[in-house]
């Protein structure tokens, strides 16, 4: 069963952006019970762009969510700072973080907050060189994160790898290197989660729909199990029940009977 | 690069049984013509329920398409008879033979016209049991036509591995086996093709379009590299270039580019 998590709180937004400065409350709920509503099993929230008051901000946000929602919380920062705000607010059930890299003025501070509070935690492969650029350095940092995390004790069934997707349009083999790189830690550690947004792909090229939709498939069948997506796209989340019940993961087709009944597919 | 075969010229197709009752060349041909243009690589035949006539059948059909079009085809039929009336027609490029099985009263009369013709094959996964039913069955069944038509002369690369799509509704494994098959059949003979119609893992379920999509992508990424379909299903097609583009089979998207300036997607 894939994981979702829902990222439509985030400050990047205009209209989030407007409803955060304004502290409107009623706009913050309504997109969190739509996105818990359309299936989302975690909701992100990200105030990155309030550079003067994040940490603040972040508390505000994650106290408004969950007076809508029963759902666990994504804690979306590269402020540690916000991250701690953040996760001494969360209450509903295991929060995770998004996100912990290999760079190393930020690896230290956000693992002492991961295990500190018992969070989950989206791992990037990324280092102090940025995103790799081929198969194998992708897959050096996704194993370096993921045993360095095991020997701080955070358990392998927490941690979420994210091999981080860059566009298409930049390179013929960026789809290909992040199914290698899912099938590789999936081979070798079969218990950590892999976790990716799929938009970033499509960069560049028009059709972007198809291309986000079939990466997703794709990515779904070389074993990844977790995205952080727009829960309200009704497409993509029909195409994600479609590929589980055929990677036999819906028992009877269950689940996807019931997305029909409900009217999901066109 | 995936290879497709042209699947509507068939006589199980009503008005395509007309057509073949009245002769009437311009409607064969019609459909042959559109089939090349929208990126067939190869043309299937098949006049399987012309029981009285088939082997005159399929000469006038082979005639007839070859006429229209330069495309090779692919000679469609359970009869050893109507299979060698086609190959000795058939003159546009190393026509295919669709199909050899492992049933011992099919096996041996279909390899020798395979061997004598010096045809491409497609193998079905399906001994005198019938369809398997778990995956280690069908494996077995792969690994034994695969040595065998080896043994007998046929080249790796003209042997398409065709696993047997069941329905998902008669099994919640039934898209998984299919795809542990292409992996399976990859790592042990990578140079195999491994080929499939889509349309049976949907039997008996709604929205079948969209489980029919959904499984093209997933064993394109399994590594199937070859389909039997409907040439004409625009979104079908417009997925396989889309697919391929993200598996790094289309320098620059070029392929993907064209399509899109043609239209092909919504």
């Amino acid at each position: 069963m894939v994981l979702t998590v829902g990222e439509l709180i985030n400050t990047s937004c205009k209209a989030v952006a407007v409803a955060v400065e304004d502290r409107d409350v009623d706009y913050i709920k309504d997109i969190a019970i739509k996105q818990a509503r359309a299936g989302a099993d975690y909701i992100d929230v990200n105030c990155g762009t309030r550079v003067d008051d994040e940490p603040e901000t972040m508390v505000w946000l994650v106290q408004t969510i969950q007076s809508a929602v029963e759902k666990p919380l994504c804690i979306d920062s590269a402020n540690s700072e916000a991250i701690e705000a953040g996760l001494t607010e969360a209450k509903e059930a295991r929060p995770m973080v998004n996100s912990i890299t290999a760079e190393s003025n930020r690896y230290g501070e956000v693992l002492a907050l991961v295990v500190k509070y018992s969070a989950k935690v989206i791992a990037l492969c990324m280092d102090d060189n940025a995103i790799p650029d081929t198969a194998s350095d992708r897959l050096r940092i996704a194993n370096w994160l993921v045993n360095k995390l095991i020997e701080a004790g955070v358990r392998k069934e927490d941690i979420y790898l994210d091999p981080l997707v860059i566009p298409l349009s930049t390179s013929d083999l960026a789809g290909l290197d992040v199914l290698e790189t899912i099938r590789a830690i999936k081979a070798e550690h079969p218990e950590v989660h892999t976790i990716c947004g799929l938009s970033n792909i499509s960069f560049g090229l028009p059709n972007r729909k198809v291309l986000n939709q079939t990466f997703l498939i794709q990515t779904m069948t070389a074993g990844m199990d977790a995205y952080v997506l727009n829960p309200l796209d009704r497409m993509m989340m029909g195409l994600l029940y479609t590929s589980e019940a055929l990677l036999g993961q819906d028992e009877y087709c269950r689940r996807y009977l019931e997305i029909h009944r409900k009217g999901l597919y066109l």
